[in-house]
């Protein structure tokens, strides 16, 4: 088993919809697992309960930041369909919960026929001339798992860019190539784009969703992030992920505090 | 009361989350109603619940398409915050779940400070130049009750554009302002994008998650939508709603079927 698929795993109580997992302390920012992190654990369970194999679109709404052990995961067929199902997936801790989310899910095909595509993958340099991310401030820990490398453009550190985007390479440190699940947390990985306008404080997300949108092939996971209005106190951030073969498997949009 | 006040209506069974409603004939795409119809419907019964003003992300699962008539709305809290407060709404009929919903509500200030903005409203022929919204082959009864006027070079009829992209403008009929609940509507007033495609099939959403991000001022709204990736039968549909004096109120993005 690999380290993703081991701080990723669920103990189902028999046939319940409760499930208990364990929130790996290395897969966190600075002491709170990442948001992409319980996001796939979350669309792991809705997944087991509908009997399907992907998520196809999850939205996650953050009620409070976990800490890293162990946790409950409820997850609840509401509708099972011939093409999609989707469950209510909750991760609960200390009797509390912590993220509500529904996940729709289906059977992604290897291969499908591209109709259209109106975001190709931006210009970037190799990952050998990208630096590794990382926060001069903190330590971060899901960097020590997750291994990401920054286009010097676009970094917020050791200077902010003036521009709220930030596009970095992802792979998996162990070693195992990426999955569906790998996209959840590669959508989410990313230093908040709002560091770039100097903005450096913690940045909780509210609402997360992210449609899936294909099977990556083995390789770099590409990632741009981008804020678009940064207006009240609020901002959103959109990430896209594309395979090491430029198509395109992930899109996201949270919204998020900003830091203070 | 207005009509659009009128048709999202809600009547609380005592102090329960349970609400009924009436999701009236007019506001329906050829007999089903509209999804951001039914979106503002339970936004409202979530900031109920939530004793919220604005709602400020709302994530909807469609499961089954309702039809017109009486439903329930079950919301519940499901977090209370001094900032933002999380319910779960649902949209109940014939004693099924129709569409999934979690709602993060607060209050939206009235002028708040922007401090980045990468979306401005794109160029458009004013709405006297843009003919009205219609279909040709289908009556839609929708746009009996809210007015729009589609930009020439992105209206799907009398033939497809050939880029899944629609901008109009719009306004409700009956002559009220838009208020944030309208922004909901909005959103999801428009043909599918992929009707300038050439795909003219009903087009269900699966997921549809809209983020408030101002109070609309008087006056026309201005709605661009967007389909990014079309691609192994699925699409995504981006939409972004501003105001008459130009500033994004909304966002919004769902993930849908291609109709056959």
């Amino acid at each position: 088993m690999s380290d993703w698929d081991d701080v990723t795993s669920l103990r189902r109580r028999g046939e319940t919809g409760v499930f208990d997992a364990d929130l790996h302390p290395g897969w966190a920012i600075v002491g709170k697992p990442n948001g992409g992190y319980t996001l796939a654990i979350l669309a792991r369970a809705a997944c087991e309960v509908v009997e399907a194999a992907h998520p196809l679109a999850i939205s996650a709404h953050y009620l409070r930041a976990p800490s890293p052990g162990p946790v409950e995961v409820h997850a609840e067929a509401i509708r099972r369909g011939r093409r999609v199902s989707t469950a209510r997936a909750a991760l609960w801790e200390d009797g509390k919960p912590c993220i509500e989310a529904l996940v729709t899910c289906g059977d992604l095909v290897a291969d499908p026929v591209i109709e259209w595509d109106a975001i190709p993958a931006p210009p970037m340099p190799p990952p050998e001339e990208c630096p590794a991310g990382s926060n001069p401030h903190f330590h971060v820990e899901l960097f020590d798992h997750a291994e990401l490398r920054v286009d010097p453009a676009t970094a917020p550190f050791p200077q902010a860019s003036g521009e709220p985007a930030v596009r970095f390479w992802f792979r998996l440190r162990d070693g195992t190539e990426p999955d569906v699940r790998t996209l959840l947390l590669a959508a989410d990985a990313g230093p908040p784009t709002v560091f770039n306008l100097e903005k450096y404080g913690w940045a909780p997300t509210v609402e997360l969703t992210v449609l899936v949108r294909g099977i990556p092939a083995p390789g770099w996971l590409l990632v741009a992030t981008e804020a678009q209005f940064v207006s009240g106190g609020w901002f959103d951030e959109q990430a896209f992920v594309w395979d090491s073969t430029g198509r395109l498997v992930a899109q996201a949009r949270q919204l998020a505090l900003i830091g203070t």
